[in-house]
């Protein structure tokens, strides 16, 4: 059965997972907030993969640098100049909408798939000519010219609000990281290869967000920007390519909802040498989960250039040279949305059930166990255990109704293991650990759970 | 020795804990970019209030709100209306000034230990001219009226730029809180009493920030907002009062440098029950470092009354009531200042030698270990080690210059444990451990080495 966003949006909304940002105000546009089991949850991805690709890996460190930058920046960058989305406007109602997506939208619905980002206007407007796109609010066919909408929120730091102390809230870590290059190389006495990567949020004033988290305008990325030497660049882009594919997978995301997409020559920026998308197969379709990218020499280049900084590395006995750059980039909200749907199940139990579970993987559940008393009188031994599992996991405590009841509740969050503390486990010092996954029940003495979950979590992950 | 200023900012840029903001184009005034070992450190500071507050204490849950909320939030919170800094311009030189900032200063430099804020403006105008307050900036005495300046950051969302999409960047995460007060409570089915946090980004446009990263225009706070019924706040706020002080001296820091502030009456704001400051001796002289303050029904009624949301909770046979909330806030960069100025130490060592060392506590330590091969013929083994205990810990990998200059090198930077890999460990299956504080050593075999680090974090947390 095929899972439908109302699915996912209706679960996440009933379980604390994700609410609409400012509902009690009617909301502000397209902002989420994710409640007590989707910060857990999205925590715990962000963890993951600062644990696998900074702590773990050799080659890599970290980086926390601010959303607030010189407005130079995003000059040297490119995004003042070339930050824009395809903008088109329907003469008749008004409405503004993003012509790429428009004719994306209008060749999928003839079983097309196409990729329209990245192409010339005058190309665009042929297309949405000739697949007949008419006014998704309207129905008309009366469109602008396509223009120009740069996508960077701007604010003004400072006492006056004047031009020169206009900022742009940044549209992506990654240039927090590339104008640190120097900073951490030194500091930290790198040779090349070397990554630096980080995790925190972007704004993108997007014309057209939606499908729930999938686009927003306010978003967590987790971004590695990984140096090496010109001519290296092609294998470490394989290398990256397959780390996050891999990454995925032990992640316990299904293979047969992911795939790679290499962009065609005619659509890679002029400045990269090789791209590939790791899409997912979401409910409303295949769509775009992380992008890793060749970038060759360009942005160091580019700081280099207008900040005067020497920004090139030198191996002994060589000349001096600017570092090519791999860019593995991951929307963490994406990432979320992605796990949240391929996790989703509703399974027949007995003849006229059906229950509702998420399959998650132990390491990115809301709450790795659950303790549960099988009456409340034994609540006092049920917290005992419950605060001591606590100390290294992300427990749950929950005594109310049968115990039927509760493992339901926890399927649907995606618990993983639930263990009872019964009228027995006061003589035998054990308790029964009940399986989300197969619903199997194991009994394991108390002095020995701690250990076993950690093993169970090391193990699958 | 009094710890300095520079030496700090000296050692935070030397080692990559924290570099100017956008560096190499001249700065952004007063942004911070944390390096690696920075990044690694406040996320661990993070982790153990997440974990503390949160993940293990059976109240309390967490959330992860957006910073772009509807503008209604900011008029009902009274942001809109009353975030204003005392703001003073000197007439000769047009310099601008907190009112409150240059009075205390004054009073400061005099031995004097005042409050101003939250004074009415002509008492602190009476103040200015009482302790004779001069220009910083040109030496003259001819200040403006002291008038309000909102401190938050405004921006526009959407396509089209006017007042109907004007937003504000967060000046706290509490208010993301509140609004979501009613879904968390029914998803999560909590009774009172409960408290709800979470950890992320902020801002304020003030007006003078300054002391490194003690005051920022872009800051992480980690906020609770704990709910109880009227009449149980004191002995909440009493609770979370200890609960604050006790988890900072858990965190190592020093008693001596730490002091509570009670608010007198007349310093409290005019919805606040109590409100206590916990107070660090930075190098420039006792300042904020977290506040917890009785907040009564203050924000959820202003909610309730402005989008008309139902905020009350009934108790068995009781009436409806709207609930009373505590709030502990701690800013996270500043409990960084104030863990990285605490930790710090210059030491004789012998006669003529002394050394710098943090004495960071293993668990906010950038790395909780290091290993070093004896001689790079050793690399093999020793890497080996280092990737074992990297799956759990975060570990550092040094194998350039004397195992002297190692030591030295990681003293600076706080890490708790140096593991040497010698030609004996080939057939003892043994390394040695260095203690960073007592500068002792310890043979421990291979095979225990990730259990004993594990116990030794746990011990001293």
């Amino acid at each position: 059965m095929q899972t439908t966003m109302e699915q996912l949006v209706s679960l996440a909304k009933r379980r604390g997972f994700i609410f609409p940002g400012s509902e009690i105000y009617g909301g502000l546009a397209n902002t989420w907030d994710y409640g007590p089991l989707g910060a857990q949850m999205k925590q715990n991805i962000r963890r993951a993969w600062w644990q696998h690709f900074i702590v773990q890996n050799p080659y890599n460190v970290g980086l926390d640098s601010s959303i607030l930058m010189n407005q130079q920046v995003w000059v040297a960058s490119g995004h003042v100049g070339n930050f824009n989305d395809p903008m088109v406007d329907c003469r008749q109602c008004k409405s503004r909408f993003r012509a790429d997506k428009l004719i994306e939208e209008a060749a999928s619905a003839k079983g097309e798939d196409i990729m329209v980002d990245g192409l010339p206007f005058a190309k665009m407007e042929a297309l949405l000519e000739a697949y007949g796109v008419v006014c998704p609010d309207c129905g008309k066919t009366d469109f602008t010219n396509i223009r120009q909408f740069n996508m960077m929120f701007k604010t003004n730091q400072g006492v006056t609000e004047d031009a020169a102390n206009e900022v742009y809230l940044r549209p992506e870590t990654a240039q927090g990281i590339f104008v640190n290059f120097k900073n951490v190389q030194r500091t930290m006495r790198k040779k090349l290869p070397f990554g630096i990567g980080q995790v925190g949020k972007s704004f993108r004033n997007e014309i057209t967000p939606g499908n729930f988290t999938f686009r927003t305008r306010e978003f967590d990325q987790m971004e590695l920007e990984f140096f090496c030497a010109p001519g290296e660049d092609l294998k470490w882009f394989a290398y990256w390519r397959q780390f996050c594919y891999d990454w995925l997978l032990m992640l316990g995301m299904k293979k047969e909802n992911l795939r790679l997409r290499d962009h065609e020559k005619e659509q890679l920026s002029h400045y990269s040498a090789a791209t590939t998308d790791v899409e997912f197969k979401y409910p409303f379709g295949w769509g775009e989960l992380l992008g890793v990218a060749d970038r060759t020499d360009f942005d160091l280049r580019a700081h280099a250039t207008h900040s005067g900084e020497n920004m090139t590395m030198q191996e002994e006995g060589g000349e001096p040279f600017i570092p090519y750059c791999i860019e593995p980039s991951i929307g963490l909200d994406r990432l979320f949305l992605a796990i949240f749907a391929d996790a989703y199940d509703e399974e027949q139990v007995g003849e006229n059930d059906t229950r509702v579970v998420l399959h998650l993987h132990p390491s990115i559940a809301p709450y790795q166990a659950a303790v549960f008393p099988l009456s409340k009188k034994l609540s006092e031994s049920a917290l005992k255990l419950f605060s001591e599992l606590s100390t290294s996991l992300s427990v749950d405590y929950d005594e109310s109704g049968s115990i039927g009841k509760r493992y339901r509740r926890h399927d649907e969050i995606g618990t993983p293991f639930c263990i009872t503390y019964d009228f027995d486990s006061e003589t035998d010092q054990a308790v029964t650990v009940r399986h989300r996954d197969s619903m199997e029940q194991t009994r394991i003495p108390i002095s020995e759970v701690a250990n076993w979950l950690s093993q169970q979590i090391k193990a699958t992950s």
